[in-house]
């Protein structure tokens, strides 16, 4: 048992994650890359010891554990490797042109710099990769903010763990004491958020949560953003022409990715629309009872799983297809989800989904439209026979999503320069910005131009001769060349 | 006398805005870049009708007019051009890797989308370049975002008459019917806010009413971004080296720039620190006697300048260095500053600004400490002579401003790639954005992914063959070269 921070302890870890920000700031990207390397490293070093903590605290099997650490190790690596490249500085020089007009043009130099300490939720799903070392703390150390972690009660010993390495990982490397810190503890988690220390926050976890945290951190004296990812349905269409080419793939697909990891992933498929007669009933129904019993990531989300289950069951129109040990599916019509829309459409984390029928193309479109926003939108569709159905529906799935997808599943989320993951609320509460992918970094910096400002006093990476040959736009094109005025 | 516009006429304006909206997310970037470069030209045809209304109701001359003009035609120029050149939507494509360890990547494709309908407040003291056809109305229709503007009361008339320009220009050069759209009254823009169909919102203009209506955006049922400019000090602190080197200039500088456009402007410097001994009171207070007097923007203004300079007056240990018809110079020190520093640092908007005078490097180093955020901070000091003491105080103002200028004067701010416009709170809320330069379209987008999509059914900008020609990043490098998978 982990007792929760005391606040001697809470304002001793602020005040250290405080005392770093400007040490921080100052630093090079390069040396930031090398501070978030070794904490890559360490990690992976730490592997067999981390994983059986994660395993005994989340019931997570043995070969996920150790993929979502070299995820998270990768994805730390992605962030060095951009440092250096220095894409997420966004340098932009515009040279002075003294015989503009109506008035001379200065010399003016923008780069992002850090916000200062950041505050972050960790998620209860995913014990690596969305937790103390997942990437909210990527990349808010890539942008050079210190970070402070609130630990999921889930597997409170994996967070005290994965935060020693981390931290002796930190010192060795020589990045300033403070770099990052652990706090247990709901309340600890809202004083932390009221703390004019803290000067943004990421979170990870249900829509009541993330609500009463988001209304906290935007109503404090001095508001500062909130990053939400708060539950998503994961809606996937699938056209009569994708059934009558593949029609088992889907369904055993389906079935697959809405009972993988125990239905606990946020992008899980909550909802499966196939054209009425679509003759996959027994199949699907035949792969949900396949699905072997497992133990869920803590009592708290079975209890959860297991009433929002019962309430799902008991809506007037949706039925039983077919259950098992491990999973189960429901089945309904689009006329009942429209008439129903708010008891259907509430998400309940876990192995169940939801078999949609709609009886035409109509249907089909109403149902894409009773969607508010959501991660992922997915349409199984053949490309010659669905072109027109198909440039109907994406326009639609992209205003109500963050990730499209096609003929795929949205369980599964690589990490890359051009991934996504975030959508329209109540997905997620700051739909503009990506809790996944490079631009990640992005939520924790703010903007700061330089005028006329002395070349030597300048932040290197403004320099003119661009001594770490990062990627810099220089009056308009992208370049790695030093800056002649 | 423009009345406010009906419950009626507002609900016809964001049906409208709203029924624009897709058509406007599907348009092609080159094709809104003609729809502005349209807008810009008729603003520009209109400008002898435009600006006669202009002076009568903001008292400002026609020459700084006439510069607004331009300014604002040339920002939708600017949006136009990196509409073609693709930035602006920030396209990143990996291609798919089969053999991917531990699973296979798959192609994904990113591209900022507009989020829809943005409200956007106008400003009292740039009719023009921060008002109805200003920077935040440019950057959400480069987005592809329809745009309702609130008018400022301050010029009721000129806004309509802006209004009724763009809008026909828009609809001669083929945009939809509710591209562009205009409402006036307090309170209709409260029920605007308050409107679904609202995704965002961009507001210049009073600390109070830029937390009100921040507090509406961020806690309606769905939360919608607020990106407000409130109000900015804009110290300005002076080495004893500049002063040896250039005193005289920089006298009749700050003297130029705190009392430009009578002192309406967001960027105006609010304090000026200088060493004591400096002895440049008499120029000081012989430039600022010398200023004429000029009508403010409106009766409002003027009387709350008055009252501003009253309660300013009255501030212990603040008195009054001189005065003329048209500027007010009040002195203080730094120890009466820190004692008083809420009373001394309350913006007063119009010509009066507060010369404090430090007795030390450390008085001049806490005297920065003091500030909250500001639009800008500015140091004058002498290369050489000052290289120790600018690299301890660079990077304070860095903590503390959005843009920070060597030996220069803050008003006036160039539209460029690399400008910044906005600061830590309380000056900007939503300081990781800015409102001037090419990224501000960014507030109004957000990132989708799509995944494996056929190339035919992608949006042409994410298609391999890159049919626009635009900028891209393909598997981590900035190109215009088509992809090859």
């Amino acid at each position: 048992m982990i007792p929760d921070t005391t606040p001697a302890e809470l304002e001793q870890a602020l005040a250290d994650a405080g005392g770093a920000a400007a040490a921080l700031a100052a630093s090079a990207p390069s040396v930031r890359a090398g501070w978030i390397r070794a904490v890559a490293d360490a990690l992976d070093a730490a592997v067999d010891e981390l994983v059986p903590i994660a395993q005994r605290e989340t019931s997570l099997p043995e070969p996920r554990l150790r993929g979502e650490v070299a995820r998270s190790t990768g994805q730390l690596r992605l962030f060095a490797d951009v440092l250096e490249e220095g894409s997420l500085l966004e340098v932009v020089i515009d040279t002075a042109n003294p015989e503009g007009k109506p008035v001379p043009i200065p010399d003016l130099r923008r780069v992002l710099v850090p916000l200062g300490p950041v505050l972050v939720f960790a998620a209860s799903n995913f014990p690596f990769a969305f937790s103390v070392c997942g990437g909210d703390t990527a990349s808010a150390l890539a942008a050079g903010c210190p970070v402070v972690v609130k630990a999921h009660p889930g597997h409170p010993e994996l967070s005290v763990k994965t935060a020693e390495v981390m931290i002796e990982a930190l010192r060795a490397a020589g990045a300033p004491a403070g770099t990052f810190g652990l706090v247990q503890g709901y309340d600890v988690g809202v004083a932390a958020l009221k703390d004019p220390r803290i000067t943004a926050a990421g979170f990870t976890g249900s829509v009541p949560a993330g609500k009463a945290l988001h209304e906290i951190a935007v109503t404090r004296p001095e508001p500062i953003p909130f990053y939400g990812e708060l539950g998503s349905l994961n809606p996937v269409f699938v056209t009569q022409a994708a059934v009558d080419a593949r029609g088992n793939d889907i369904a055993t697909g389906y079935v697959g990715s809405f009972t993988l990891g125990v239905g606990q992933f946020c992008t899980k498929p909550g909802l499966l629309f196939l054209p009425a007669g679509h003759g996959l009933t027994d199949q699907l129904v035949e792969a949900t009872g396949g699905v072997a019993a497992a133990k869920m990531l803590n009592d708290r989300i079975a209890d959860g799983f297991s009433s929002g289950l019962d309430r799902l069951r008991k809506v007037e129109g949706v039925r039983v297809l077919g259950e098992g040990g491990g999973a189960t599916l429901l089945g309904t019509t689009v006329t009942e989800l429209l008439a129903r829309r708010e008891e259907i459409l509430e998400e309940c984390f876990g192995p169940v989904s939801i078999v949609v029928e709609y009886a035409s193309t109509d249907e089909l479109l109403a149902a894409v439209a009773a969607f508010e926003g959501n991660l992922t939108a997915t349409l199984h569709a053949e490309e010659s026979a669905d072109a027109e159905l198909a440039s109907k529906v994406l326009p639609l799935l992209t205003e109500r999503a963050g990730r499209v997808l096609w003929n795929g599943w949205p369980t599964g989320v690589a990490v890359s320069w051009a991934q996504h993951h975030g959508g329209p609320f109540p997905s997620t509460v700051g739909s503009i910005h990506t809790s996944v992918g490079v631009t990640a970094a992005r939520r924790f910096q703010r903007p700061v131009a330089y005028q006329d400002t002395p070349d030597a006093l300048l932040p290197a990476v403004l320099q003119d001769a661009n001594p770490a040959g990062i990627s810099r736009r220089v009056n308009g094109t992208v370049t790695t060349a030093e800056v002649s005025r």
